[in-house]
């Protein structure tokens, strides 16, 4: 048995806000020794029948750094093809991507046809392993903060063409690129909503009743 | 800009760790003003373009509680069928769900035409609006467990059916559904562990080089 104090109540919200999607990097490298102690994060996070199908892979050398970089490029560029004139102008000023100067990339993947666990959990609901992906995301996202670091998810990303590129198995699937590094700036706001695309609405957790 | 003491890192790992899927609930109600606490961590969640595409269920009448506990009989009985026999024996002896006990029942769903943050993020990867489901899913996950709730997670069910009892909109796909109540006992220990299902693999956080 483990109770938190209200101390750490407070402080564990103070964290989920001041965690925000980091694109704007300090030059400073990350120490291995805290990029290890945060992904320490994953084997801590629930998967679906303990499947742990997470497989992170470290984009680290200069090709697969410009390949992931080029497979963003073109992906942006495709996507604001969709959007019209003003909101177009928008898009197209928006900083979305970290990858020119995060220190640590990792692509995080999910192995879908993974035998551990033997697919309990999973029958009815296969997305399940990936969703298990995510939760161990969202884990390594809270504790990189909580050490300081900042995170950005790039989803402006082709993913067949980036499991092509970085040469893995056809049943890993994309479920994130994530750029961390030091933030330039801290802030409790997301970006999106001091640039003006989009707004937070506090009435989505209101519960449907049934 | 906001620093977290050393304390509260270790403390987060805590939280982590003691963070299990519970399935053993007493019959103790929960505070609505507890639950509504805690369900502020969905607004603070992330989100691929601020799309906040979470919709929060109460599965609170006795009809809507029958069809899904129905719907979990269903679907663990089509599961059970593809084990051979030893592993089915033990399958079929693990408590898989909270949803007999569980005071408060939630169905998470994903609006996935949601005009809210136009699209930003998720053209190559539409999967990105349900993937910010399961992180809001995760800080909620935490929040609970912080204040000394447990929560499970069950995937045992048949999506389409469960959207069509619930009476909710085509576009609505299902994420989870959360049993959360007052733990019966606490670990730190996953029950798969214990009962000899599976066992976690630290190997799996090693990084893959590229």
């Amino acid at each position: 048995m483990r109770a938190f104090s209200q101390d750490f109540q407070s402080e564990l919200y103070d964290l989920m806000k001041w965690r925000r999607d980091v694109r704007h990097f300090t030059p400073d490298p990350v120490d291995p020794e805290l990029l290890r102690l945060c992904l320490d994060a994953f084997q801590m996070a629930p998967s679906v029948g303990l499947s742990e199908p997470w497989r992170i892979v470290n984009v680290n050398s200069l090709d697969a750094r410009q390949k992931s970089l080029d497979n963003f490029k073109a992906s942006n560029a495709d996507a604001l093809v969709g959007y019209e004139e003003g909101q177009a102008d928008l898009y197209a000023s928006l900083k979305l991507t970290g990858m020119r100067d995060a220190p640590v990339q990792l692509a995080i993947f999910c192995e879908e046809d993974t035998p551990k666990g033997s697919g309990l959990g999973a029958q009815t609901m296969p997305e399940m392993r990936r969703y298990s992906v995510v939760a161990a995301i969202m884990s390594f996202w809270l504790a990189t903060r909580a050490y300081g670091l900042g995170l950005g998810w790039v989803s402006i990303l082709d993913p067949i063409q980036l499991r092509t590129d970085l040469d893995l198995p056809d049943d890993w699937s994309l479920v994130a690129y994530l750029c961390v590094g030091w933030p330039k700036e801290e802030t409790i706001t997301p970006e999106l909503e001091t640039v003006g695309w989009e707004m937070r609405d506090a009435q989505l957790t209101k519960l449907i009743e049934r």
